[in-house]
C-alpha cells in the first residue's frame, strides 16, 4: 500500500498541518481536516485541501488510516484523549511537535504506543498558522522519529513512507536524546533571539536600524507566543542545560571582553566560524 | 561636479571595498586602489575594477580626489598615518568601519578631520574578502555618517552623493550615539551568535543539524574572526553594556522557566513577536 492509497486526518491546520495536508492533497491523498479555529477550516475546505472536516469530538476520525495531531505541544495529550475513541481502524498515529518525550508519554497512557510515532519536523517558518502553510515546505527537511519503545514496525515504516513522499528525510532518534538535542539546535536559538529582541526594544532600538547579519540573527524573534510557550514549559530541563553552556560561554566572550585579551578573542570568533563553516 | 567627474581611492578591497569598488567601476568612476593581499590586488586590476595599483607606500594616492579607507577598524589609525602624507589634494577622507569614534579620533590625530567623514554602511555579509564582494551590495541599506565635529560641509555632501550614487540612504549620527547603537544592533548579536556556536560546538551538534530558524540565528556565526575581534576590541565598553542587558533579559526567561511560569513566559515570546513585527 503506498501512501495514495491512504486517507490522512489532520489535526491542527496551522503551519505544520496545512502544509502537510497540502502536500498530501498534492499527491491525491484524501485529507479529513479539523481545526479549533473556524476561519481556518473553512479555508482549507474552500482551497480543495480538506475533503472531509470534523467537529470537535473529532467523530469520523476513523475513516482515516493516517492520523497527524498537528497541535501546540501542550494540546496534543488533550487532543489525543479526545481522538481516542475514533482510533480503533488507524495504523499509524502521529504528533509532529517540537518535543517528543510528552507526546510518547501520552500515547502510552491512551494504550496507542503501538501504533503510534512520535515525529518532528525541522522545517518552519517564524510564521504561523494556514496563512503560511504551504507546499514543499517539508522538502530536504530532517524529521525526527521517535516511536514509543512497544511500536511496531509497521507504523515506523508508514511514518518513514510518509516523510519521504513529501521530499524529508527521517531520522530514529530517542525521545530523551531528541529533546536534549532540539533544546541547543532550536530552543535555546530561540530562547536567545527572544532575549535579543527584548534588549533592543528595551533600549528602543527598532528592527528597520538593524542590519542584514542583524535582522537574520532575530527573525526568528518573530514567532509565535503560542508555540513558543508550549514548546519550552514542556523541554525546560533540557532548555535550562544548555542556556547554562550558553551562559558560560557568553562569559568567557565577555571577560576576553573586559580585559581586552585579543588572542583570546579571537579564539572565541575562530572557533565559531570554524563550527559555522 | 557630480561622483562619475570623482576619482576614488579605495584602501582595502574586501568586501566593503571591493564592493564599493565594483558599484563605483560600473558608474564609471576611475578606481586607484590597493590591498595588502597581492592575489586580491591583482584580481581587482585583472577584472578591470581598478585601473591604477598602488603599493604600500600609497604613494599615488594624491591623484584621486575621494580617499576611502575600507581596512579593519583596527588597521585605519595606521592607513591613515601611512596614507597621511598624500592627503594634500583629497576633497573627501572616509573610512567604513563598524565603530566611529576611533575613526574620527585617528583622524583628529592626523589633522585631517575638517575633510575626514566616518562612514558605516549597514550591509554585509558572513562573507569576507575580494571574493564575496559584489555590486550593489549597498542597495537600500543605511549608512551611518559621523563628521568630526570640525569638519566642514563640503565632504559631507560629497559623501552623502557618493552613497546615494550606490542606491544606500545615508543617516547623520554622533560617533559615540552611533558606537552605542551599533553594540545593540550588530555587535551583541554578533557576540551572542558566536557563543551560540561555541555551545552547540562544546556539545558535539554540527550545523548541519539545525533547521531553518535555528541556521538563521547562527549564520552570522561565521564572519570573519580578525574582522569581529578588531571590532569588539574597539567598541569593547558599549558592547559590555549592551550585554548586560542582554544578560539579564536571559536571567527574566531562565527564571520563568525554572518556575514554568506560564504567564511570564507567554509575556516575553509575545513581547519579541511584537517587536519583531
Amino acid at each position: 500500500m503506498t501512501i495514495d492509497q491512504h486517507s490522512v486526518a489532520i489535526v491542527g491546520l496551522g503551519l505544520i498541518g496545512g502544509s502537510l495536508a497540502k502536500d498530501l492533497a498534492a499527491l491525491h491523498v484524501p485529507i479529513i481536516g479539523y481545526d479549533a479555529d473556524v476561519a481556518t477550516l473553512d479555508a482549507a475546505c474552500m482551497e480543495g485541501i480538506v475533503q472531509e472536516r470534523l467537529d470537535g469530538s473529532l467523530a469520523g476520525l476513523e475513516r482515516a488510516t493516517i492520523i497527524v495531531i498537528a497541535v501546540p505541544v501542550s494540546a496534543t495529550l488533550g487532543v489525543l484523549t479526545t481522538a481516542r475513541a475514533h482510533l480503533a481502524w488507524a495504523s499509524l498515529i502521529m504528533d509532529a511537535g517540537s518535543t517528543k518525550r510528552s507526546a510518547i508519554a501520552a500515547a502510552q497512557s491512551l494504550g496507542i504506543s503501538e501504533r503510534f510515532v512520535g515525529s518532528h519536523p525541522m522545517a518552519g517558518d517564524h510564521r504561523s498558522g494556514w496563512s503560511a502553510a504551504r507546499a514543499r515546505l517539508f522538502e530536504g527537511a530532517t524529521v525526527y522519529l521517535c516511536p514509543a519503545k512497544d511500536a511496531a514496525g509497521g507504523p515506523l515504516a508508514l511514518a518513514r513512507e510518509l516523510w519521504n513522499a513529501l521530499g524529508a528525510h527521517t531520522e530514529l532518534i530517542d525521545a530523551g536524546e531528541h529533546d536534549q538535542r532540539v533544546a541547543l539546535t532550536s530552543h535555546l536559538p530561540q530562547a536567545a533571539s527572544a532575549a535579543l529582541a527584548l534588549t533592543l526594544s528595551s533600549a528602543g532600538v527598532s528592527l528597520r536600524e538593524l542590519g542584514p547579519g542583524g535582522r537574520d540573527a532575530l527573525r526568528i524573534a518573530g514567532s509565535s507566543p503560542e508555540m513558543w510557550t508550549a514548546i519550552v514549559m514542556d523541554n525546560a530541563d533540557a532548555i535550562l542545560e544548555a542556556m547554562s553552556d550558553f551562559e558560560g560561554q557568553l562569559g568567557h566572550f565577555k571577560v576576553a571582553l573586559e580585559t581586552l585579551d585579543h588572542q583570546r578573542l579571537h579564539d572565541f570568533f575562530r572557533a565559531s566560524r570554524n563550527w559555522a563553516s
